[in-house]
């Protein structure tokens, strides 16, 4: 496992504890926090065409990386209270992909798996 | 930065590479497929109750693993893309929260820090 | 069509049109703030048990109130967008929701109809 | 209120009632089903371009208006089990936006109200 995101585990943990919110983060409270989070995240994106979503200006970057952060620390924080290893997960994910998008019927096309 | 994070977005940047969906991985694009992987990891939870949600049966737990991974491989690809480095901006953040939120003015209490 | 959708659709197209903002509302930047707004109306939740989600004080449900309402404006702007009779579309889902959902197999239990 | 909105509302109350499912149908839950239905239409314009999204082929199309109809339903059972009155909350907000988004102020610009 990462020891940054082990790390940050821990240090959320802590949080937690400091302020008796350990009673608020079941996991359905933290899959809905994730998804509030979400949404902050896509409205720095919501009028932007797709050229300027490539060159954010600085306040809007700054902004990004305190929503990707949110969404990073409430995923792990969910990984933890679910006894979910993140890092496992993905590579198992990125093996199943490989066989759900094989190149060469894939290529160039964004279809789902199931469109193929 | 954290070296199996470092790993994901170069297998992820090798698997959009390999398919030509280089072309479909815009900041905004990513934010939106961000956003309908948390869709599905939303899903799992929705009706169970809370104490259901911290003991989740086996099927149950092994669909989350996978959301859990589909939202985390998005994110690093949208930090990577954006230039992000997400480990730095979770502990900014983390700092900035334990302004936010003093341990004596939100103990127990689970009030956004404007409403405290 | 209801009228009174029919109303909002046609004040969202005035209030877009008065200030130039047809630009930014393809369909896609309109789901993407849709999108936005859902995460909003979550977080209202997100750290209420069941039984308070019933019990609003009422700062809690003048907020609802209009997160409400910013997600049918989007939603009812999105189908006009995109030339969907929105009660139609209702109608037609509620007659396959009968079919996917047939009371003997699913009386008491929330699977999902794949699950049954 | 829209007498086409209140028939759907009685239609789901009968659904939800017939299935034994008002157990379910909490509005913390309900707010998750819809966060659920939402991610659902967002991947139908992921990987599009906006000018793509302006023109969707006919299953696409179809593939939307299930999507609309899912999450308007979502929503008008989440006002019906709130008590919210989902017409007049609009036309509030209608007037509450003229006051944020004055027309000399946001012609052809797409910043929120607290950056203008």
């Amino acid at each position: 496992m990462c020891s940054e995101i082990k790390q940050i585990q821990q240090q959320l943990a802590k949080f937690a504890a400091e302020r008796d919110w350990e009673q608020f983060h079941s996991p359905k409270n933290l899959a809905m926090a994730l998804s509030g989070e979400m949404g902050e995240l896509t409205e720095i994106f919501q009028w932007l065409t797709t050229e300027q979503s490539k060159h954010l200006p600085a306040a809007k970057k700054a902004h990004l990386e305190e929503e990707i952060a949110d969404v990073l620390m409430y995923l792990v924080r969910l990984a933890d209270k679910c006894d979910v290893d993140i890092m496992a997960a993905c590579q198992k994910k990125l093996y199943k992909n490989e066989q759900k998008y094989p190149i060469d019927k894939c290529f160039g096309n964004a279809k789902k798996y199931n469109e193929l």
